[in-house]
């Protein structure tokens, strides 16, 4: 159901590319249609909700209202625009900028809507900085109007300067984004040094503190929010737990506890998919002193102790091992498998990985160079395999194993990309640019590798690829702002700036097809490609004007070709994208970091911790790298067939918590732990 | 002595502003002299400090052995620099750039050699993060070769585009602090779309993400340095306190105290300059049940009490009600004071300065809004007048009335600069435009009394204000770096860019006076007056670069007209600057408006307040205008006034406390106070 409502609304969202004006354009029956297709899907959607919960709680959730409101909107502006078409009448398609509140408001997208609220709390705050910084603005803008206005002063380009307040304050906004920097002083600095110090003034006040203080402001209320969610979510499944155990709970002597069985029988219920072993391992902890019943404390402990992802490796021997034992317990095999653990084997691959950086960046022509190519790409093809041989396969990928599965996607899409452009350019003597593209991207990405095997370096690398999921966040609230100002850009700047490849002979080629451009540092730039004719050149205006460099110069550049107060759409898109999205991205990034930083364990997994220290099982802790874990995994494994028969072949268990990737916790459940879980 | 140093220092520093590259020059004698004469001061007080600490101690204090190098370096630079001059020959002041250390090595700059300390501690972690994104540098730079390397594309300007790696790491490098941003994409964008994913992709990884990275290191090692700090403070000041007492103490029964005479003493030795009464609410406190002595645990509290900047305000009647009672209390004067005291009065003069804004923005030649001015000075002043008039006088300029202080000048100079100018133009019929310059800006300033009257504002401004004497560290910061920095510049670049008048015939003004411009960004952005010829401009220079905008096109600039490798010097400064520096002063912002979101108050006073209610005192906890607070206090005195002889005359005593001035804390100290003050 969830990836069904999620393909319709992308598809839904992704109409704009089709519709006019459209990067592959379909006729408007076809769009409309799916269109209303996909209005249907979510009104079934929204049926099927209202059925399953209670009539008053569907009619008091704002999102359920929304969503009705919305296909409402959307199919009246659909109607009204269809039949206006009918009698070839133009009119604007306003509904489409409603299209991001399904992406918002189906409950899938929690993380998305927590955002959002997260930027409404932020807002009240977020004003009266806002408000005292546009007062410093009009300010300064003021001054300068005094100063500089009856200078008759003249700007690079010629134009007057500093005449009048309005611009004064557009030129002053742009200054405390920095974009327009030395160049907006230049003609007051020329004239006296000394007003050098007005700008000095204007930037310090502006650009650092009040920039910073909106980020003080953003942060603040995001670690608030962040804090409250927690302690609400923290809140609410104390009490659901409260409420499981009133349900199962018998007597037992004084006190009322949950019988072993029933507890095993609701775990499996909960959470099917944890093995037998790791579930055993729960239970051990739970119940402490094995009394055969679980008291209120520890059971309301459970909701943590299933959160905490206890990874069980168990401690396999290799297949190989198995099917044909004489061959790979042989010296031969021996002596091969000690070699690619050796930290020597790492340090080899990190050499040659530096030499295979050279010959990429030497010329390609070469054919002594592209048969390089095929020497490197067998070396890394030999070192998985090596490694796959030397390591248990399943181990080696490993659902936490995201390095090997990154290096073995690599080389093989290299190895298919390369194969492929060989053949091709064997058979029709043509190299297909994409796929030569993709090659050369697939290449440099080997290089990665290198950083990998510095031991600070992943650290930082982990904490990066552990705050991935979380940007998606950031990417779908990203997605919703672009989708609307995209839509409205549209609407305002379609066709008003086209772009034509240099060779064209079209008349006014070099002012992208609009004379009002003559002359303006927009054209002189070349940036007609920089426009709102379909939806993915806007995305792309966008995105340049999110990097904020040389956003005046679009600014003017399109108000230039419609009217003036259409930098109002940039000082908006400002506003919403650079002052609060980008600096809740930058309070996450700093809050992911300081979590990463601060080595704090929370109290559950000290509890676990303990738990099994107390039960007298081996406690590892170490800053390993993977190979060097499954090298200690296995050495162990050997001690124990080392001391043949005197234990009974326990089916070595390893237990790993997963939550902090920087300091692994590995846990060996010795004979202590065969006691405990029978 | 302290201000003397500083004055050496300064001197030594500005020093550069005379000397060869000179913006005022001086002949070499004079300058040397003064020097030599700086380095006999700093010789002198180094020896001075050397007699009053240890020898063990002075020894091993690095910053003492600094010092004296550097005066040996200084003096034989100057020496062999004098030499070569009187032979003819030209060499290198290389010394100067030590003349920085003197500024953060003198005892008396704690604050910047501690945060120069923090930077150290940061650089190991920063490297780690750093190596990583040059590594991705490196890498995107890579692909970038392959895959725009033989496209044949040009820029803009008709350059090649990405062909040589070495550009291509430096535009990279350019387009992660954006300053180059639509710009470089252009030509790959222009020849395909899908290669703007590239930059994209680009732009996430080393913008947004490692730029949000590098924010987060420093400001979590400036967090963890100054928890550190603190606590290091913590620790010494309560063993000094501990020695302390033992050195007092007393026995007094079972335990050991400090006799009240004793501690007086104290008091009065350590902090000379706090008032009798402020004295006595001290002893009030540490002295709970008034047992004549003070046990260990409140000895030791003292250094944090006094700490606490306690405002004795004491309520005295208005002079002029003591000299001339009987006007000052008539009907009249009493109508114009509860009027002074209404809220329509600010109201008022909030509506007066709006409509002076209006006039200000309106055009100055004509005589009507001329004599305007001349209206709203009156204005201004019979409000400060006015308020002096109601409030006393002693109270409205008291140290903590930053707004009142900051209104009475603006006003006063603005009615000074006004006279002077009226006279100049009248008797000579000529604007000075200095005076005139400032006038305006007076005039403007006058504007900010508006932000003033409203609550939230405030708050945000006293934030703002509060600051201001940490930020001067930060200024102590930048200047080192800056006067670094302009000293290596002015070697390397002196006089190779040149500006010259619109009006000017020499050859290639236009390209600033050197060839090698002629096409370039630089010289077609009329950046000439932008060079390092003298100190002043150097420090302008570095100022645009520290804003970042547009610093490739001065680095390429600056490159051109002396060797490729020059751009060195601008990553160099983008490194310390933006990166690190920056990034320190955006965390202490940060960190600033932290502590005064967080309401908390601090141990000890929250201990005082609890004692004073305890001494069942009333306690007034109120957001308060200022006007309201001294409002308060008045109507108290009527009160006192109204009990008439009932009660003795007490001299009503008001304890305010000021580390947080978003929450004033009023403590009226009533009778049962004064019984525990005598």
């Amino acid at each position: 159901m969830r990836t069904v409502t999620y393909f319709f609304i992308f598809l839904n969202l992704s109409l704009a590319v089709f519709e006019e004006p459209a990067v592959y354009p379909l006729p408007f029956l076809v769009t409309s249609l799916i269109e209303v297709l996909c209005l249907l899907v979510f009104f079934g959607r929204l049926t099927h909700f209202a059925k399953v919960t209670l009539r008053d709680v569907f009619w008091k959730d704002t999102k359920n209202i929304c969503i009705m409101v919305a296909i409402l909107l959307s199919l009246t502006d659909l109607a009204i625009y269809g039949v206006l078409r009918m009698y070839n009448m133009r009119s604007i398609r306003w509904s489409r900028i409603v299209r991001p509140i399904f992406l918002i408001n189906f409950a899938e997208s929690r993380q998305i809507r927590r955002a959002f609220r997260s930027i409404r709390n932020t807002l009240p705050e977020i004003t009266y900085v806002f408000l005292l910084f546009m007062f410093s603005l009009l300010m300064f803008s003021l001054m300068a109007l005094k100063l500089f206005g009856e200078r008759n002063l003249q700007t690079a380009e010629g134009l007057p300067y500093f005449k009048n307040y309005l611009e004064i304050v557009f030129d002053l906004y742009v200054l405390v984004t920095t974009a327009n920097s030395p160049d907006v002083m230049m003609p007051a600095f020329d004239f006296s040094s000394w007003y050098a110090l007005f700008f000095i003034a204007f930037v310090i006040v502006n650009t650092y503190i009040f920039m910073s203080l909106f980020l003080a402001v953003v942060y603040n209320n995001y670690k608030k929010h962040l804090k409250n969610e927690i302690r609400k979510l923290a809140y609410m499944k104390h009490r659901k737990m409260i409420e499981a155990f009133n349900l199962l709970k018998e007597e037992e002597g004084a006190q009322f506890v949950v019988r072993e069985a029933c507890w095993k029988q609701l775990v499996k219920l909960v959470a099917p998919d944890i093995s037998n072993s790791h579930r055993e391992l729960l239970l051990c902890i739970s119940d402490n002193e094995q009394k055969g019943f679980i008291d209120k404390k520890s059971f309301v402990q459970l909701a943590d102790l299933l959160n905490i992802q206890v990874i069980t490796l168990k401690i396999r021997s290799h297949p190989l091992g198995q099917w044909m034992p004489h061959v790979y317990k042989s010296a031969v095999s021996r002596f091969l498998r000690s070699m690619v653990r050796h930290r020597g084997f790492v340090w080899t691959y990190d050499v040659i990985i530096l030499i295979n950086a050279i010959f990429i960046a030497l010329d390609e022509e070469t054919p002594y160079i592209s048969y390089a190519e095929w020497v490197f790409l067998a070396l890394y093809i030999i070192e998985i395999l090596l490694k796959v041989y030397t390591y248990e396969p399943r181990a080696f990928f490993g659902k936490n194993q995201f390095w090997n599965w990154f290096d073995t996607l690599i080389i093989f899409a290299a190895l298919t990309a390369t194969v492929l452009n060989t053949t091709l350019k064997s058979t029709t003597k043509y190299n297909s640019q994409q796929i030569l593209d993709i090659v050369f991207i697939l290449r440099v990405l080997r290089l990665i590798r290198i950083v990998d095997s510095i031991q600070r370096f992943r650290v930082i690398m982990n904490t990066l690829i552990n705050i991935v999921p979380t940007m998606l966040t950031f990417g779908g609230l990203t997605l919703v702002v672009y989708c609307v100002f995209a839509i409205i850009g549209m609407e305002l700047f379609h066709g008003k700036i086209q772009f034509f490849p240099a060779s064209s002979n079209v008349p006014h080629a070099l002012e992208c097809g609009n004379p009002a451009l003559k002359d303006s540092l927009f054209a002189r730039g070349k940036y007609c490609k920089n426009n709102f004719n379909n939806f993915a050149s806007s995305f792309i205006v966008l995105m340049e004007l999110t990097v904020v460099n040389q956003w005046h110069v679009f600014a003017n550049g399109f108000a230039n070709v419609t009217v003036q107060p259409a930098k109002l759409y940039f000082i908006a898109f400002h506003i919403v994208m650079v002052i609060i999205i980008v600096n809740i991205f930058v309070s996450f990034i700093l809050e992911a970091f300081f979590v990463e930083y601060s080595l704090e364990k929370s109290e559950v997994e000290t509890a676990i911790e303990q738990k099994i220290q107390e039960l007298g099982m081996g406690v590892q802790e170490d800053e390993l790298q993977h190979e060097q874990l499954l090298d200690n995994m296995e050495s162990v494994e050997h001690d124990l067939e080392g001391e043949g028969g005197t234990k009974p072949q326990s089916k070595g268990l390893v237990f790993k918590i997963a939550s902090k990737p920087t300091s692994f916790l590995l846990f060996y459940l010795g004979p202590s732990v065969h006691t405990c879980l029978h």
